[in-house]
């Protein structure tokens, strides 16, 4: 790709009345010049087992070709049409919900041979009928995958194969995972219970470590076979999601987004975010510094919002500032879900570009501003590079192992992440993101560590001797507490990075009637609170930032940060305010050297800065709120893009409300 | 019947030891002259298969008829006898939440062929058993009779037969439900998958529209068979109920009560209200209301609460302004539920007349000042003509495609159906309700619609064409938004309707911060907050009566009116509190004539007229409120019915707490 | 045993690494001279059907011998292995959940055959290889054992005979359950349907009877099979727990604990409380005096807190407050769950002395103290007895019907059974626990009845007269509503205590907008809030204690008192603040001759008495309090036994947080 692209998905399967024309008239004026098609319509293209017909692709593509707009075909899989369901219930996934029912997408066993038969069929079918069509720049491989929390007898057989291989002897699976435990043991391979009932954290954070290896193996499956088809020049992508809460929130618990995008060609994914009053960008940052961050490269937008839900129409100037959002996190495509709004079934208030009376609106008319930037301004801004000196280092198996212990401690996981990196992004501080088998630590000055709950030896003596070696490591409660089988670590707590963080704690305690207090750290303008639980730390050789507030635990320390070298380790053992991370990650930043001109802004003004193709740094400065501000140009002589004029450095930038400018430096 | 009805659900079965002479005494005493019986009681009266078993039925009927009793026989086919569901286990509906258990009642399957086969042995045993007892004046077939949600594969089955009976072509069905979307296409009968797991509302929605044609059909049969036995005077009637919430709250979803009601010669219902500070009246009047619309006649009220539960046992006064209120909405018959109270089982706590002791009690002695006066005004009150001039246009079709989309968008039809009736209620402006189906609009001056989602072309264009004829509509938020399959419209919206309200918009926003300000309507003193979303209409041609207050939707309006001759249409495009409805309304209404002498009163007096079979004039005045005050009579010289006196215009009237006078005029 | 045990629950099978040797040294150091093993640990010993391995239990006997340390042997059956699911699935209980899975303890089914087959060889085989070795003093058979719910088909088959056996007459069996009712009579036991549907709170009440009926006759099948083996010197104690509600509330609706430990030599519980800033040794001593009233008897705690849960973690002082309060109640042994923390599945957040990391902590340091103390008071403070004046009488049938009618009416029994019994205790007057069966109740002076909803004649013709004969007796609303069989009496309320009370009523109405007022009770510092629902009480010969502020409602009483000659009954109709029982009951303990020195302090002070062995009165002081305080000795001249200082009467004691003295009066 060449240029940046701009697209919708577009289904002309579900129009009212034909459309294609006036649809591509609409399309050009406002500058999208791609479209993705056909990842949710299978039973439009295979309407009868076998019997296929692909005449509404046929007619897109040709139509799109003749106007020069780029096409993406997805891979109808996370769908199936009804007469798949019928000939074959048992592709319905078995959860523990118990049997699944037809209706709704994904609700497949995608293990099941059936289900992969037809699955196999439609893709060779559809991908060898377009793959030479000129219009087909890409494929995108099913849709926002997942394991659908398959665990019927199928699975499980396939689980203890898997457990076979992982874990040869049985005396040591039940010994990593204290299955003596209420008379849990295994004692033959053939007595293997089903995990769905099971009550051992060490169990059932396996399971889902397997449960998200069905995810990458399927995912590398279609790859390998959408792979026999695609020609030079084109690719393969996936629309991965993040964990759903009403809008993309944090890392996804049920896909190793590491493994499972190592067999596409460029990441994708999906972004969704609360708008109006309560839009900030952090989700479209946080979003495309986890994606960039899987293949260290640029990334699709391959779904975001335009009008969607009520509570998400964007006010004017909304839309623009969220795709050039996504273009200053290293985005190169910015499409929307999706082009028109639907008039049936489910989605029907998930709204397009276009509202039910297809009319271009407010909404489609901005979006004609940002077709035409996007194009002008194409070859500054395509391709941008990032080199962030911070990463924040998240584990499925660490989110996995605390939710299973939720009953008895409320630490969500995603909630204390996203409390990490808005603290970051708050201050304008970039990171990358890094899973637990990340090599080149030291590409990074500061890593912080979301609580990690579950993580092997070899891991964490990483992370010690990242910090040895001059680099700043600050960890989240409950860091280095068990093993990567679940499993306690019997030793002094926080176990093998206690001497590195200079604390250690045996006892933890309700947070309730605690609160938190200055140590070293002047915590003054923070929120005292604390949720959860507090570790009760004792200090060796380390300082004590913060301490708590208590009758008995004020003589515990909170958060204690020890120098090693020009390095240092920081050791939160508390469930803080969002301002106390932001306090520890100032002090931590500044010690490391990373606090600089964009700490001069902070939010509501986001600054997001890289390099473009022609290696001038290129910098983005975006105004998150509805009142207008003026601000000094924090960098040196730069052309702003959108306007084309010459900034001087100290020189005023006026923003209007959700505005933006992009400076290029000279 | 030519007489005031007042009476009881009483239920020999369930005494504990013999009462029956006893309680035909008190009974006498209290002015009972109805009793109905046998509805529940299936397993006593067929112990067994094929035994029959009518002695309590007999004692019961001879003993009221030689006390003058009258009595209406129930088909006992609500509750069905252990013995039938051991050997018939299939007649427990399959439902959304699986197989039913044996216990409650409604729990059948009511397409079930065992089930109707025992129903009907049993009904034909009993009622031809009973039809020449000279007590006996009528039936009730069942007992608030619903589909239960039934939906195993033998209804799939008939629901297939009947959507390919309504929709011939499969292209036409998955065109007009949209079904591409997701997959979901249906391309051969044998495929059609359930509905339980259906994610398309169109298809939920003729899947519900199907079930309540199940009661509609099943009270036609059960009809159909009790005709057979019929004697000359004798009547067929049903207890129709309504949307539970603890109380009788709005219309009920999952029965037709205008297509269900065509097969009874009388309309009867239940009705229960919340009580002592929380009586209002309104649940009284509205499911009144109602009834009486369903064939345009007087109705019988066949369960009401005598003490009830802890919080609805009345307050001295109540249940007396609670029976004549009956009356005042042109019920001919008021009954308790129940007799006695209960004292085993599930409704212990729901009690009768009498407590457990089955000593008269307080609320007891008000029924025999209510029994006295009944018996004594029965030929001044019975047989109440109402020809009110408005109308609240209700749809269960709209109803059911808010509740499909309640997941994205909380609007709750009957809370809006019951702010705009409740506001209606209070300014003392009565009303009739009609269904999607109703001719002869042109007998309202003014209609009001609750959120009329679905609907279709025709009905639309009828409601245009009585606007431009003189009528005055007022629309609640979403009406005309799509079609009678739920299919959103592909115009600009409100659709069909936006020429006739002189509005139109193309998008809706969260409600959140946005509140309604005066236009050419003031409302001052009316509450501004919206809930749910609110459209942002621009008007063409209409006033503008309020707009949002909002930085970027305040300068949309909220509400715009359009006339057109003498008529005019009212769109109302947000959910704001009652209170503005209630200005709304004031508005239309003195436009339309209707602001007459009823509104010189108000709510907590409430007014509520009609013509008695003398042709006089007669005028209830409810005081519904704990506090004593006085009125003066806004209507010309008449006869207080209850003190025997004579009122001249203008004379004050005395009003107790939950007092009520009755003026027949002269 | 004639010494005071403290112990711990052990667990050598699930430890990391060999720590015996080192465990013991640590047991030793904390004077833990008793530790329970193998209740949980089924698959170890039994790894394979009918292969033994019961080596994890001979060496811990023997270092434990060895190091004097006695051993309670569990009898390893409410946790299934692995093989034993896998070979027999229907041993998991279905339930109103449906089936069983695998995975948590206690979800068998108790009456399975299958299971009582394997239970029944592991049992022997155990207890066989154990009953002789000198480490073994007793047998804790299974643990907290309770129905767990289960009511498949055999489970259904059984009830029925049980059913048949207790009404051998249908008729008499529908007429006492009121099966008329909506159609749910019985008329042959072939049909006799399951209960798992029934709305009937009669039919539903008997299966819960029925239902604890299996823990006893399970609980006495393991006890007989365990006294085959049973030493000279050896006991049966059984692991009671109360009814959970994430601490031990109140009592267990699930179990008889009266006739269940019949069957025991000795009663045995576990407690656990909250802790921290909301430890008050309310839980202690309740569930203290409910144990220790099943046998009249000194009684072990088996299993309380250590560390445990994050909320729970004591202050410094607490754990020793908590082993004392455990005493002060009639506690032999004090025994913690758990010896050291577990690191894999489940519990791993519910620590025990010592945390995952094996070290000796605060909370150990504290044990060591207790135990030190423990063993150089024991001749003072074993086999404590208790001559106590008052009683609560609670009726697991009454704590069912109103569950059962939870629906309608919000009476939570052990919410208000709780709110009786800390108000007692707060004042310092200690009391037993007595079933509906107890006879001498005239062994007390006070009787305080929770809501007895469900009782037989003879029951409420013993209360009255116990009244008779000088008793004090005070009811808690809705006392006497029902008979044995959840049937309402059919008289005025609260019917055959109505003349005892000198009180009727037969109506009963929401408690909103009603509070609580002084009558010849004064009320003052009270709360006069009321929840649920209020009785409308008419006094017959009685005092009005207490009487309603209302409107109408005004006019009645809420509490009233009849004396007869020395005795007297008082009915509460309402469900007041714990305040408004205190005034009651202080009234009534005053009128009893109750009111001592214990009354002259009062919470956070709280005092336990008893006799030691020597027949000395031995008198506890508890500082429930982070306060420290000071109190003069309220008693006579005495031994402080944890000084060993000779205290004075009146003489100061000097409290420090969570503080206790014990004095041993001269």
């Amino acid at each position: 790709m060449d240029k940046l692209l701009y697209g919708a998905a577009y289904y002309d399967e579900y129009m009212p009345y034909e459309r294609l024309d006036k649809d591509i008239e609409l399309m050009k004026k406002a500058g999208i010049n791609l479209v993705r098609i056909a990842e949710s319509t299978w039973s439009t293209h295979e309407p009868q087992d076998g019997v296929f017909d692909f005449t509404s692709v046929d007619r897109v593509l040709d139509a799109m070709y003749a106007a020069g707009i780029h096409v993406i075909v997805g891979t109808p899989t996370y769908a199936i049409p009804a007469w798949l369901a019928a000939a074959h219930p048992e592709i319905l996934a078995v959860t523990s919900k118990g049997a699944g029912k037809y209706g709704a997408r994904q609700n497949m066993d995608i293990t099941s041979s059936a289900y992969l038969f037809y699955a196999e069929r439609i893709i060779r079918q559809l991908i060898s009928h377009v793959c030479r069509h000129p219009a087909v720049i890409g494929y995108q491989i099913d849709n926002e995958t997942k394991h659908y929390g398959t665990l019927g007898p199928n699975v499980q057989q396939m689980f203890v194969k898997y457990m076979r291989a992982k874990f040869p002897s049985l005396d040591d699976l039940n010994q990593k995972m204290g299955l003596a435990y209420w008379s849990n043991r295994i004692n033959s391979w053939e007595e293997f219970p089903s995990t769905e009932g099971t009550i051992n954290a060490s169990l059932a954070g396996e399971f889902s470590t397997f449960q998200r290896k069905l995810v990458t193996d399927f995912l590398a499956w279609q790859a390998s076979i959408v792979n026999e088809y695609k020609q030079d020049g084109q690719f393969v992508t996936h629309n991965f999601d993040f964990d759903w809460r009403g809008y993309s929130f944090g890392i996804q618990s049920d896909v190793d987004h590491f493994a499972a995008s190592k067999v596409v060609d460029i990441a994708g994914c999906d972004i969704y975010h609360p708008s109006q009053e309560a839009l900030t960008g952090a989700e479209i940052a946080m979003g495309g510094d986890i994606i960039r961050s899987l293949k260290k490269d640029n990334y699709l937008v391959l779904e975001t919002q335009a009008q969607a839900f009520a509570a998400w129409t964007p006010f004017p100037g909304q839309l623009r500032l969220q795709a050039f959002s996504h273009l200053a996190s290293g985005a190169d495509c910015v499409e929307y879900w999706h082009y028109h709004s639907i008039h049936n079934s489910f989605e029907t208030y998930w709204k397009g570009l276009l509202s039910h009376d297809f009319e271009p609106g407010p909404t489609y008319e901005e979006a004609c501003t940002i077709g035409k930037d996007f194009a002008r301004l194409s070859d500054h801004l395509i391709h941008l590079r990032k080199s962030n000196k911070a990463a924040l280092l998240v584990s499925n198996e660490s989110l996995t192992a605390l939710k299973n212990f939720a009953y008895c401690m409320s630490i969500d996981y995603n909630a204390v992440m996203r409390q990490m990196y808005d603290a970051l992004y708050k201050m304008n501080i970039e990171c990358d993101f890094i899973g637990p088998d990340a090599e080149n630590l030291t590409n990074y000055q500061v890593i912080v560590v979301p609580p990690l709950y579950a993580a092997s030896d070899v891991l964490l003596n990483r992370l010690n001797r990242f910090a040895e070696q001059g680099g700043h490591v600050v960890y989240g409660i409950r860091s280095g507490f068990s093993d990567e089988n679940v499993k306690v670590r019997v030793t002094h707590q926080p176990g093998i990075i206690g001497n590195a963080c200079g604390t250690y704690y045996d006892r933890f305690v309700s947070a309730e009637h605690v609160t938190i207090k200055s140590g070293t750290l002047d915590l003054t303008g923070a929120k005292s609170g604390l949720s959860s639980i507090v570790e009760l730390l004792e200090p060796k050789g380390s300082q004590i930032l913060a301490s708590y507030e208590h009758p008995y635990w004020g003589q515990y320390a909170a958060i204690t940060q020890k120098d090693s070298g020009t390095g240092s380790a920081t050791y939160i053992g508390c469930c803080p305010d969002e301002s106390v991370y932001a306090k520890v990650f100032e002090q931590v930043c500044k010690k490391a050297g990373l606090w600089g001109v964009e700490q001069t802004l902070a939010f509501p003004m986001i600054v997001r800065s890289g390099t473009n193709q022609s290696g001038r740094k290129v910098h983005y400065i975006f105004n998150y709120s509805m009142e207008k501000t003026t601000q000094q140009n924090p960098y040196g002589h730069a052309q702003e893009l959108l306007s084309g004029r010459e900034v001087q450095s100290g020189e005023s930038l006026v923003f209007g409300p959700w505005d933006l400018v992009i400076l290029e430096e000279k």
